[in-house]
Formats: structure tokens, sequence, C-alpha cells
């Protein structure tokens, strides 16, 4: 047959090229979900009444002809970073990041030998640092988290994280997220989910690695915030990041923090014990209208992670009063971390 | 054939039924496909260089082949919304809202027949309510947007827009949006953008109807916001909105609403003619390497919209600068508004 260069043969042969990729999208397609019937997504979840409560759940809000269905677009479930996602001992992974950067920084500023919270962190005693709580903490984060541009920290972070390691387990930190929750991001998205982080971390902390570790776009992750300027710098739009704190994503902020950000309730939240941090948010996604599931993970594994608990038991004494599920770690966690043998 | 309940068979009917809905899918993908080879998504703007720059824009970006291809992830575009979008004329529809909403109140604020800005917002007189600029505006929307909870203000926008009309087109305001841009919201999304409102209007105002109207869901609306507050009201968490301004989404404060709430710039933004107030948004959308395109619509069309242009022509003149394209309304769209014959 001789090939005719006219506009509508063009089309016509544009219209096959596109029938022909939408063949091979759908054999992808069939292939696919005969993978999918065998394979467990939850497969480093022990069977219990966790992993059950998350599958039934999932399987009543996704089923059109389930009294609970959930359109698509309500499917949004919010998660907690530090102790639920990954590891937050011995202490919150951010603070590696500003103990690192105050070493760095420390022959530029000779008065921190002296002045707390630096001189403290400068001689590695994390803790006494720490006896000036949250003020201490926001000094920390201000001398070490501003002044730059939006893109020069956010490449401070990726240098960083590519590099550091967790003391206890010898491994990047990006390799201490919890398998069980990396499995249950990927099975909500795949049953429609939006899947959220909603953390008292800071926001520009977490973007540069949630996507490639999670699969959870920068978009999609809500933190603590300092406030940033906008101005031309050689001719260039930058955006500086000021000494000012803009929001504190945790505790009754957390649901401020998903309002603001996300504009719905969700309908699954997950968080930790340990601070109480958590018990607002899912306080709150319990409200939602219709069915719901909260989880909050209890690190009650010494062995494989972390032992610790709360002082006051709030979280847990939360879970008991409103029926949220309590994740054991020892218990419904075949496999915590992927670099487990 | 008789059946036998076994598991193994259960299991296996269960797979039969996956690959049926799979084959289902695909039926209906391909169907999609031969009909999207033959419309013109676009069909409401004119051919012309504008028209051209965006399928030209979308073509590079989403061709893996192309030096300019952008993966699916950072493919976000973010649009202004008051005469971008919709109408802006003859004052921004969130003002016809606060101006009810004043009338409704007035009985019981006997103290604003005196006062202004409502004095005369109350005798019909906008302009003379408006010469207190800004200060006067925050007044109004202070009293008219706080004071109840996030939920009920929802249920407020959603009850008024459902019945107000635009008082030169006798239109619902929800029927006053450009057809070419909820045209070209739609295209982008088909070729794997994530489409965004930044807008300098009130984010709490808009997210009700944004995804009815533009496909936009509540988490992809930027606006201006007041501060919220977490409380415990009869045992349900509600949030309480505060008389306290939280943010200004306009102007240097866009790319700060789309850093803080997107994380990453936009590869193709949309903004208007007016009050320079987009200005900042396409600087910054330009400043992401690679291919990015900016779009500044321009309302020249008194037959059929409105003529307005800016006193200074900041926009139009940084346009020309930077080679944005402007979108003049009366030449590149063949059709403003739905309703139109």
């Amino acid at each position: 047959m001789k090939t005719t260069h006219t506009p509508a043969f063009a089309a016509l042969r544009r219209g096959r090229q596109n029938l022909i990729a939408a063949a091979l999208v759908c054999a992808l397609a069939l292939a696919t979900t005969v993978a999918r019937a065998t394979a467990d997504p939850l497969a480093s979840w022990n069977d219990g009444a966790v992993k059950k409560s998350i599958v039934d759940f999932v399987a009543k809000v996704t089923k059109e002809d389930s009294p609970d269905f959930v359109p698509a677009a309500e499917r949004i479930a919010t998660f907690d970073n530090d102790g639920t996602l990954w590891c937050e001992k011995p202490m919150p992974i951010q603070l590696f990041f500003a103990l690192d950067r105050v070493k760095e920084l420390a022959p530029q500023h000779p008065e921190w030998k002296e002045k707390e919270p630096f001189a403290s962190l400068l001689k590695g005693d994390v803790k006494a640092a720490m006896a000036g709580g949250e003020h201490a903490l926001l000094e920390i984060v201000m001398a070490t988290h501003t002044g730059m541009t939006v893109g020069e920290f956010e490449k401070m972070v990726q240098d960083w994280i590519a590099t550091a390691k967790h003391p206890k387990f010898k491994q990047p930190f990006t390799k201490m997220v919890y398998q069980p929750m990396v499995e249950l991001l990927a099975y909500l998205r795949a049953n429609g989910f939006k899947t959220f982080i909603v953390s008292g971390g800071g926001i520009e902390f977490m973007r540069p690695w949630t996507e490639g570790v999670y699969g959870i776009p920068p978009e999609q992750v809500v933190g603590s915030s300092g406030k940033t300027k906008y101005e031309m710098r050689d001719g260039k739009p930058v955006l500086v990041k000021l000494a000012e704190v803009n929001f504190i994503d945790d505790k009754e902020g957390k649901p401020v923090g998903i309002n603001q950000h996300i504009g719905r309730k969700p309908v699954l939240s997950a968080g930790n014990v340990f601070s109480g941090g958590d018990i607002a948010m899912l306080t709150y996604c319990q409200s939602h209208p219709g069915a719901t599931l909260q989880l909050m993970v209890n690190h009650d594994d010494a062995a494989r992670e972390f032992a610790y608990a709360e002082p006051d038991d709030a979280s847990l004494k939360a879970a008991a009063a409103n029926g949220w599920m309590v994740v054991n770690m020892k218990n419904d966690w075949k496999q915590i971390f992927a670099f487990e043998k």
C-alpha cells in the first residue's frame, strides 16, 4: 500500500497509534490485575485484628454498593511522620540534621562555645541542650534552618540525608522507615486514597525525600514551617527563609494544618504513642461522617526498634476510649525495617 | 458444571471477576481514545499564537523523548481565580457574598448604620464603602467571614452560591466561569498535569464549589485565609474561624503560598491584567528550570464580558518584557461563557 501523507491520513495514523498504545496499556493492566490477585500488599503485617481492620475498612469504603462507600476524591489519609512512618529515637531525625548543621556553622559563631543550647550541643550533650525545652529547640531551628533561600535549604537536606546514618542501626536515615507503613501507604493509594503526611516536623525538611521514600509528593506534605519572603536576587526570584515561626503543626495544630492544606477531613489517620501529638488529629478524623479508621502505633519492641511510652499514657487512653486500633509493633509487624534479615 | 465453594475456587472466581472488570475498563479506555482523537479539547479557543503556544507546550513537556520532557509529578499548573477563571466585574464575586452577609447580619448590628464601611454598604454604595481601601475590605471580611466554625461557613457559601446571581448577566455565579479556561484545565489534567488555584480570594470561600465547577479539589486550592482554632463543642471537634489574618495570597504572597502549599515551582501559570497581582507568580513560574508557559488574560471584550486595564499597565509590560503569552479575550476566545448562544 502506498502511503499518502494527507492530513486526514496523518490523523488516522495518529488514531491508530493511540489505539496501539491503549491496547498495550490494557495488556499491562490485565497482567497487573492477575499478579495482584496473588501477592499480599500488606506482607509485613502479621494477621490479626489490626491488619483485618485495615483490609475490612478499605473494602467497605471502596465498594460502590457498600453503605460505607466513600468517593475516591474524599479518600484522604493523613499520617504523622516521626514515630509513625519512620524512627524517632534516640531523637527525632531532624535534630540529627540540626546538630550536624550546628557543628558546620560553629566556626562562624565563636559565641556558641559559651551560649546554650549551642554549647552543650557542641560538646555532644543533646540532653543538656534540650533542658531549655521548646525555647532551646526553637533557637536551634532558627540558627540552622533560616537565612538561606528555600532552594539552598532543599539542597542542604538532600546532601545531608544522602550520607548521614542512624547511630544505632548504622543505616541511612531513609532506610529507617517502617516497611509495614510503606506497604500501607501504597495499598491505600492502589485503592484510590490520597496519602498525606501531617507532621510536627519541618515541611521543608521532609519534602526533599518523601516522594522517593514514601511515594508522597511535596504537595501532600503538611508540617511546621517558618515564614518566607519573596525577593529578586540577580534578576531571579527567590524565597528567603526568615527567622520567624509561620505555623506549628503539632497537637491541636494538626487539624488546623489539615484544614489549611487539604480542606477535607481525613477518613483514615495514623499517629503514634510518644507525646500525645496525634490525639487531636485522630479525634478530628473520627468526626468525619461515615466510616473512618484510626491507627495508633505503639513502640513496644526494644529488640527490633525501641520501646517507649508516654508518662501519662494519654494516647493509649484516648485510643481505648474512642475505639482506635493500637498497632503494637512487636506483634502486629512481621518485619519493621526493609534492611532486617 | 457443579460449583464447589472451596476457598481456592472462590479465589479463582474473584480473579476471573477482576479480569472481567479489567477487560471492561479496557474497552472503555479504547472507546475514549477513539473519541478523543476527533474532538478538539480546546474548542472554545480560536486558532492563533496563544492556542498554538499551549498545544505546543503540552506536546513538548509530555513527550518522553523530548528535551523538554517534564515527569508527570512535576507538571504543576497554577491559576489565579478572579478575572482568570471567572468574572471579577463589576466587583470580585466574594464581595457580593460579603455584601449579602452584611445585609443578613445588619439587624444584629444597629451600630453599622453609622459606621463605615458598613453604612455605605447597607445603602448599596459599594464604591463609597471601598473608599477606605484595604482596611475597609478587611473590616468587611472579618465581620462576615469569622466567628463561626469552618463547617458552618462552608454551608453558608454553598447555600449562597446555589442561588445568588450576577447583576449584569443574571446567571448564577458558578456559570460566570470562562469556558476556554475550563477546557484548558481539563486538557492539562488529561495530559498528566495537576491543576491548582492560587488566588488572592478566600481559600474557604472557593473550596466548597471549585471541584464541581473547575474539577479542582479542595487540596489544590491556595488562597488568602484567616486563622482558625481547634476546640471541642458538645464532644465534637470543630475549627473556629478567628478574626485574625493568617495569610494574604496576593502579589509577592503568591510564590510564598505556592511554596507553602505545593512545594514545587509550577511549569505553567496563568493570571490576568487588573492589579498586577499575578506578576510575581508568573515570574516565579518562569524561573523553573526547563520549559515553562505563562498566560496573562487581558480583558478587552466589553461586548461579551467587560473591558478594563491597569492604570500603570504593569502586567502587560511584564508580559512583553518576559515573553509571556497575552490572552486577548476578544480574539483568542471563540466563546467566553458556556451560557452564550
